[in-house]
């Protein structure tokens, strides 16, 4: 057999609790054997378009050139379109619902060549009810699609231009200080911002700390390149593997220690050199480094 | 190599966090590498046979044809059996315990052909303790069987009608009232009944609108098509995508407002069309929708 | 093309929530398509390198001959070395970072031929920053030893026995009682001890019964071969799979229901045969099995 993709990289809000994420790889197995499923993660919060989005982003540049399932469809049985976006001159496609899932990620690897909505008559299985789109229609799209079904086929061409946007912010300076958002809280309590190392030096030129300031409280937090760096009660700013920087903590969680979310705001400014030794709330233990 | 099947599907409760699944998933590919496995789902509560069995039918129409190894064992060590399950004239075998966790789905592809119980002395890895029959008996028999060693190899044939059957209970309409049951609590706080729409259409013809009766609560349900269809706080009834209804609300959990859990019994009743306007506790919102 | 290895056995302690795990196999997958991933567990709670250690040893036995890449990394972008390590005359090579994590496996195969620390330059994937090891050093390495690539190009050797051990504590015959500890919880609450039937035995000849002291109770617990054999509230000694001794209830949690940990001490005594029918706290239903 002759495939024109052999991965089926996947994304979605199903968990793997119940049963959903097995019986799509079931289907996409059952309809053609030679391609692989690669997980990147089910455990999106439930309806949560905007958390999907990023973590599809996050992982665009390293996922294999092939077809992108992601679904995360609070309105699945409703009017929004499913879609199929190529990117990359052809390298890969993604499928899923237009209600802004995809676009962080199409926009990372340089934007949509074409997109087309699915519609064809002949895309969906047939099933009991409406809520399963991605059994019904998003996973046969895209195993049709690694079988080589041209783009043209599967519905009619939309403008790029009129997808759903994805929402992201950006971090600007006002004022001298820096409005940054927490993007993302990972698995080990790290406080992704969506702020580059340029960002932090148009804040405070060689700036090795930062003040930060939350709702309640206000923090100063050290520049270092590896979480090990860090003592022990002292808050990081490490650029991560994104290269973004995180506020962080040495083996602990900087989302429950600062009680902080994804979404939530926080305001980096510069430390005024003579304020270095004034007291904050940070205590900075000046023992050696624990473990 | 010539397989009989090159594929097992593969539903436990040994859930994610320990090494259960990976050393099942390594024997099996350290016995045959050519045989791949299709995690239905692992995170069946711990010990819940019926959870397993109902999981195992609503994934049993989408599966690969192959083997299917489905392990929920409270009894593992005891003298249950372990038995491989034909079905469909030799498209798939299910292998696991005889304790009612392979009965629904059974029952739902048309019944077991034949059944063999486990018990030819050289199926079993020799093992530590009897407590992991996933690892040392089932994985192995699935294997073989993707091998293509014949049944009548693995031990003395049972009569299909003494397998332990599963516990589904049937929604039953009495004194115009349908007494129902849930099913199953999805990831999203769907809960599925055991009512489908012919059910419904006994009920009342046509109601686009009934009463749902709890142990301390009334509410009114309405039949859609889609989550977002639903008003802000209206509880639906969709047809879920395996053909049952289930009570819904629009990107909320209905099982944390309801306060319901699988295996509670709801009760269904008509709508009188003058009690449409009856001051009932669900809060219909006149207002568009939200998102 | 010819593999050396066609098998990743991946163990970490990135969970399942984001997306590490599914953007490492995409590396993987981008390298080298014929290499196929195992997933030992990705649960391993955070920066647990005794637990994910452990996890690793139960399951060395039964892992495909291969490369097996380990990840529980709290020291990730410091001084700790990446290390490959060859067991069984070339058969295996774990790969992962020099903090104890590989040590307890390693040492259940039979020690290590040869250990290479991961320094040569041209190993590692470009990348955002220094904190996601997995996807940019120890992947790509893991995928080049499945390709052939010798270990001798992956940096310079080093002694074996200078690598950091793991932490194993064994149980010990004290005045007449057994100093033991919960090596492990799993996910039915049973509690793996560091003891083996041989140290029972030596403890008492043939006790079918022994004392446990915990912090704040004493309970007496049976000898059994089968969960399903316990009474209802009986506590059970069951040699579990890995062919430990494991407290144990039949269908619950013996770590709720003790209030134990992994890691937390327990002390067995052979209980005097006058004492059999003594008031302790475990209460004895002498009514049939439930279920």
């Amino acid at each position: 057999m002759d495939l024109r993709f052999d991965t089926i990289s996947f994304l979605s809000d199903y968990g793997l609790a119940d049963e959903f994420v097995g019986v799509v790889k079931s289907v996409i197995r059952s309809m053609e054997p030679d391609v692989a499923v690669v997980d990147i993660t089910h455990d999106i919060p439930a309806h949560d378009v905007r958390a999907g989005g990023l973590a599809l982003a996050r992982a665009a540049q390293y996922l294999v050139p092939g077809v992108v399932l992601a679904v995360v469809d609070p309105g699945v049985g409703t009017a929004r379109k499913g879609i199929a976006v190529e990117v990359g001159d052809g390298q890969s496609i993604l499928v899923g619902p237009d209600n802004g899932l995809l676009a962080p990620a199409v926009g990372l690897v340089g934007g949509a060549s074409r997109v087309v909505s699915l519609e064809a008559p002949d895309l969906r299985l047939p099933s009991g009810g409406a809520t399963f789109d991605g059994r019904d229609l998003f996973a046969p799209v895209a195993v049709q699609l690694c079988a080589g079904r041209p783009l043209g086929e599967l519905g009619p061409d939309i403008d790029p231009a009129l997808l759903q946007p994805g929402l992201m912010s950006l971090a600007e300076i006002d004022d001298g200080v820096l409005n940054a958002q927490v993007l993302w809280v990972d698995r080990f309590g790290n406080l992704q911002l969506n702020v580059g190392p340029d960002d932090l030096e148009s804040l405070a030129a060689d700036a090795e700390r930062v003040r930060v300031r939350l709702d309640d409280d206000t923090r100063v937090a050290r520049r270092v390149d590896a979480f090990g760096e860090l003592r022990r009660t002292e808050l990081g700013l490490v650029l991560d593997s994104y290269g973004l920087l995180a506020l962080a903590l040495d083996q602990r969680s900087a989302a429950e220690e600062l009680r902080l979310a994804a979404g939530d705001g926080v305001i980096l400014e510069p430390l005024d050199d003579d304020n270095v030794g004034a007291p904050v709330s940070t205590q900075v233990t000046l023992g050696e480094r624990h473990a």
